[in-house]
């Protein structure tokens, strides 16, 4: 059995990337593998491309898929161990983990960092509750901590608009008028560690993600040193994670402009806040990938997919 | 490339009506046709007919389905070019247009006029947006201004039940104690210009429709004379167009009784308020059509996205 | 036309358990059955199980599923005849049923009981008005009165587990902190008392159930003179009968302990407030059957729609 809740289940970024882009190719040719399969998208957040892009993805396999809306459509799921459930939540993960695997064959799971309580956002509480009670394989479509399917989509593109053997990307933190999760930066710079490129994160002082996760990456809080020379430029605000989930810089002058950008392609996840993430210029000029990324989004939920049936008995 | 927006996207009317009737023999002749295609239904509002009757027209062509609750499940939509988008809206019609086309093959958009500002409501702001940005075919589910898929199942309808070559028909306002949009008169109105048929509107005065949609139909502001010796009387309320969105008459008067529809058939596009625009005994009695309206929407779906299909390559 | 509105539309509950366990073994070797039906699921109230195993089951019998909140995705209904619908009720339930009618080949509705007008639950009305008004088969997703996809469940898990021919089976009120209806417990017992089982309810005084559904089942104020030698222990709360949906005891005492289960397998629902309904060493220990109730309302709804569409011509 093959949860995907991070980058570190993929064995190989780049046969993942290659394999994603053959099955782009012809997105029906394993519409069979699926067949008589059902994955179950739970979400407790909102959604659009990931709500979409999975449901096709597993579509385009074959498979049946059954969505819901977690929060509102089912019962209020208490997570603590041991306690007595008189209060607001209905049902135990414990309970939903086990009784919703019988029903599907994969299960995706939406959960976003609550940003308030570092240590539970750390914990990951709602999707490694599902990984530990559920029977059947987990998928991330985005949790406190991570968003594995955008990383590898952004993967996908990056391979496909490339013109060297090692680009140099640049991940800018922008501003933003609420507090973000980091999980998005925090998967792209995880499988940009596992590629042959040149990376750089660039932020405002004070700005610095988990050093679990930057690790040894370069770390430039000049930005325009950082973007100097860019293939590929990634645009994504977070929130604080030292003074956790606060908002403590909107500095416009870390919009990226087409100036800024130069001769380098822009990427960004979606939804972006035009004229404070980015100007107009940029999303609507033609070095913006952003409808390509989102486009991917199908093809690695895809490619994530076939590889979480393969297992499956 | 063929998008279904109003009644004039119907390059002849009549013909679509027996092609919609030809379908409603055998539902399932053209469940090929829809293979390996999906539709994406976003509703920005509430809906029961339309939702369930293009489901399931789609479903009967062989189509995949994906629907979303956009304005709850997804992020808040910026329509306005240019703006800084440091409020409320996360996501610019731009890029949700875009994105949304990758993932399906015909779009459906259900947005009804906010009767807050007429400008805006003309502009047509939602569905011309996603018309204009999206690279797929879009289907109007009920716009500002129209509600195509209604009016040609109203067509069907009278096609089926008229015992006439040229039957009379009468539109007649209806009070009602909300303030509703004047899609469904508008498209119904500009259906019947296009059929060979005696038709008249009859409404309160003030209560003129947007003369560049009832051109020179007959308007009719004694009710009794525009019913007499009708064969159809179509029951709709809406708000006022010149005291753009207001409720500016109640009059019980208008409602329409057993009495005044004499022999005529009844018709209505749902969901109706018994006894308040129309009364109980034309509902409960055998001249009524609204069911066999109801259920024509789904051949009314069938045959435009069978049309719209035809045209993807 | 075959509804599934309560435990008196099993024929033979020996021969509908019997048939749901042949058909668990390979849930797929119906799935041409329900080619070219769809089933339309319309939710007024939230769920988990019974929203994912009845599409589940659908779809195991090759049928095609629309869900709906018709609470929020629709428009609100109206049940009362003759009403001048001025308020906020938009739509009257003779439509609603008639036209979801025809979009469907089978109707699912889930209505809980208000607890507020004990005639009005009585009545059934949401349930009882759509098998009044619609013109195909309704099957119960739980109803005020009564729960019978669960009911069936439970005895199909009785039968997998049980170790004598008449085995004992108590059900046991337990404490909750909210007003709960009296469906499950209702359909539990109905269809006890048509097997060969030696049953027996245990509840507080004055917490009595509806006689017309207790009949003569034993009833015993004592829990722990009940408990004794069971086999099974089903545990569920209800609210007042009498002192019509009202919350007059919470004691604790009731919960179901290990130590008072004793031998037995336990039995619930779910959802289950861990340690007020029942201790976590009781959920957590190998003699709880919860998960695998849970798993047989899959087979339950199947058994029951196989059988729903093999009386469709």
């Amino acid at each position: 059995m093959k949860h995907y809740l991070s980058i570190n289940d993929i064995d190989s970024v780049s046969e993942w990337v290659e394999d994603a882009l053959t099955l782009k190719k012809d997105p029906f040719a394993s519409e069979k593998l699926g067949k008589q399969r059902t994955i179950g998208l739970l979400f407790f957040n909102n959604s659009l491309r990931t709500r979409l892009s999975t449901q096709k993805a597993a579509l385009n396999l074959g498979m049946k898929v059954m969505i819901m809306n977690f929060g509102k459509d089912g019962w209020a799921l208490e997570f603590e161990d041991g306690t007595i459930m008189d209060k607001g939540n209905a049902e135990h993960i414990k309970e939903a983990a086990q009784v919703v695997s019988q029903y599907c064959d994969i299960l995706g799971i939406r959960a976003f960092a609550s940003l308030k309580n570092q240590e539970e956002d750390a914990a990951e509480v709602v999707i490694n509750s599902f990984k530990k009670y559920a029977s059947i394989p987990v998928l991330n479509m985005e949790s406190s901590l991570s968003h594995p399917l955008q990383a590898l989509a952004d993967a996908i593109t990056i391979e496909e608009y490339k013109k060297s053997v090692q680009p140099k990307i640049v991940l800018s933190w922008a501003p933003h008028p609420k507090a973000l999760p980091q999980a998005v930066a925090n998967s792209f710079i995880e499988i940009m560690q596992l590629q042959n490129v040149n990376f750089t994160i660039t932020h405002p002082e004070g700005y610095e993600l988990d050093p679990k996760v930057t690790k040894n990456s370069r770390i430039e809080y000049d930005q325009d040193k950082a973007l100097k020379d860019a293939d590929f430029v990634y645009a994504k605000n977070w929130s604080n994670y030292k003074d956790y989930g606060k908002v403590i810089n909107q500095d416009k002058n870390w919009m990226i402009t087409q100036k800024k950008l130069g001769g380098a392609k822009f990427m960004h996840c979606l939804p972006v806040r035009r004229n404070v993430v980015v100007e107009d210029a940029v999303l609507d000029g033609n070095q913006s990938l952003v409808i390509a990324q989102a486009n991917n989004r199908t093809f690695a939920a895809q490619i994530v997919l076939k590889k979480m049936l393969e297992t499956l008995k």
